[in-house]
């Protein structure tokens, strides 16, 4: 199969075989792929990742795995997903592997955490810049008719916004503040807007924040009583300045290391501080004003991918404004430069 | 009176006239004063204080300010409090001060964190380097004969390690970690074992860790069923590869800009974080793994005092082994400059 490889931080092609399947693991013909900002870090040298980059797609399964064996158990696998379009969990745990005993985290329900997981296109797993990838069946999603292509490649992004909803109850929030204007701060105020009235955008690029304007609030046919308002941010040390208003709830998104000391300073006493920025390298950071504030700071990652199929679903949110072009699979490193663009959001690739 | 104030990072005596009273306010000539890593950041510019440092005391409350009229509520304040011997929660609010309306912080409770507040020794407050000071009634809490000077000038402090109690369910713990050996590190073990079968304290400082071994574990008849253990570390970046165990609840409170990276690192997925070190300036700092890992980052500063008498009183925690010297008031600057020394523990000023 075509695909594309991490090689001293560039996308080189590659000819490779299929992937091998143990038993119960779906061969998946990648469909769409999205190109996200931590594959633009993993080319930067983020996890060490040699292999295959991308974990956001959507494709349709053409084999199931059965190690030779095809028990009635597989037989049920293979007619239950054999031709049907499916999104997929990135994390591959200890059960899927056939580990005895599976890790304590495991054990605790926390597959996403496991000790010995994969995760695909990030962590010794081959992702979605390829005609093929390969995942155990326990890790898909069925994506229903009514979701095309062009949303159902949102599938991973939206359910790491939605990680928000099962690690806080966010209905006790009148308001809250996303920082950051970017491909998963977008997600992530729209999915804030289905739960809380108020949904603040604070970011730097004009562009960007007139796209919330435009799409998350009037363009979809989405629901419209709450809103989402933005707030144009210098990316200066004088926005700690200006901005004046705090909120019990705030999600750092920026994707920037200069992000967390705003989301500090506009997190009021005693409030919730969400971190969904992942970046390589340490940058300068003041933790006094958690102490002095008693902050409450929440890593938050992977998320549900079942909710955000009903957000699609229902829909309550329609992520497709924020394409901003799709290349075939074969101009892939022509995408990633792309991608990293002004004004670009996400970018897509097509097998 | 007489007293030490902060002036171009030093000490420097001066006389001073007796603090104003508002009425409800308690005038309370200082028996104790105990010296805080606070107080040394301070010197060094932290929150730009200018006045009289000093906010751990055990004091003798000699007037109640009546404002001119001696209503009948503050004569009872008076004969409730005058001759008593006290400690004073350090946040002085809104309500204190006579603001109408107060804030909404002390409008739900937490005037810990009033908008409007000043904090004893630390911030627009005259604090306990001194003969007298001034804080209101309402912020003070007698202390029991049965808890001596040197117990109860440790009030202040092991109420901000009660704070981690008040935060947190920890009960559903097995094991915690404590990342550092100083004195607010030494005061959190103790009271983490209160509750915690098992508290693993992380040190630099061999004589510090040999002090839990010593007092908290065996000296002082105190409850014997939990223990503290002490793993001592190089201070190394080398300790990251060094530390294998894990915890799901780790307290930072090195007091230093280093200890964040290690507490990151030994704080398992879904982990949770207690930061207690407050320090003047930014450290470079990685916040992937708080993202990753989907740890929960809790700030955590002033705590319950009366929480903090009952464990003095019980007697299920003896601070007084922690005490390495008391100075008199006149050679305060001496005794600032000896509690950073090394294997200098807590550090005592008798006006």
């Amino acid at each position: 199969m075509k695909a594309f490889q991490v090689q001293d931080g560039h996308l080189v092609a590659i000819e490779k075989p299929l992937p091998d399947l143990l038993p119960n693991w779906a061969l998946i013909k990648v469909r769409l792929a999205g190109i996200c900002n931590t594959d633009v870090e993993i080319l930067r040298g983020y996890h060490d990742f040699r292999g295959i980059p991308g974990h956001e797609f959507v494709g349709e399964v053409v084999q199931v795995g059965d190690g030779g064996h095809a028990t009635p158990a597989i037989k049920q696998q293979q007619s239950r997903w054999i031709g049907r379009r499916v999104t997929g969990d990135i994390n591959v745990s200890c059960s899927a592997y056939g580990y005895k005993p599976v890790c304590e985290f495991c054990l605790r329900g926390l597959k996403t955490h496991c000790a010995r997981r994969t995760v695909l296109g990030i962590v010794n797993h081959d992702g979605a810049f390829a005609e093929y990838l390969a995942l155990p069946t326990e890790n898909l999603h069925e994506v229903p008719n009514s979701v095309p292509d062009e949303q159902s490649v949102f599938v991973e992004p939206l359910a790491a916004a939605c990680e928000i909803l099962e690690q806080i109850d966010v209905k006790q929030f009148r308001a809250a503040a996303v920082l950051g204007d970017g491909k998963l701060a977008q997600l992530i105020a729209r999915v804030l807007k289905t739960e809380i009235p108020r949904v603040v955008m604070y970011g730097k690029h004009e562009t960007k924040l007139e796209m919330v304007n435009a799409t998350a609030n009037d363009g979809e046919k989405l629901p419209r009583k709450a809103r989402v308002e933005t707030i144009q941010l210098s990316g200066t040390d004088a926005d700690l300045k200006r901005v004046k208003e705090s909120f019990a709830l705030v999600v750092e998104a920026t994707g920037s290391p200069t992000g967390l000391a705003l989301a500090q300073h506009i997190t009021e006493p005693r409030g919730t501080l969400v971190l969904k920025s992942t970046f390589h390298g340490a940058s300068p950071v003041e933790t006094w004003p958690i102490v002095v504030k008693e902050i409450t700071v929440v890593g938050s990652r992977c998320g549900p991918f079942a909710k955000a199929i009903r957000l699609l679903r229902e829909p309550k949110i329609d992520p497709r404004p924020l394409i901003t072009r799709t290349f075939p699979l074969d101009e892939a490193p022509a995408a990633l430069a792309y991608a990293q663009q002004k004004d670009v959001m996400k970018v897509l690739l097509k097998p």
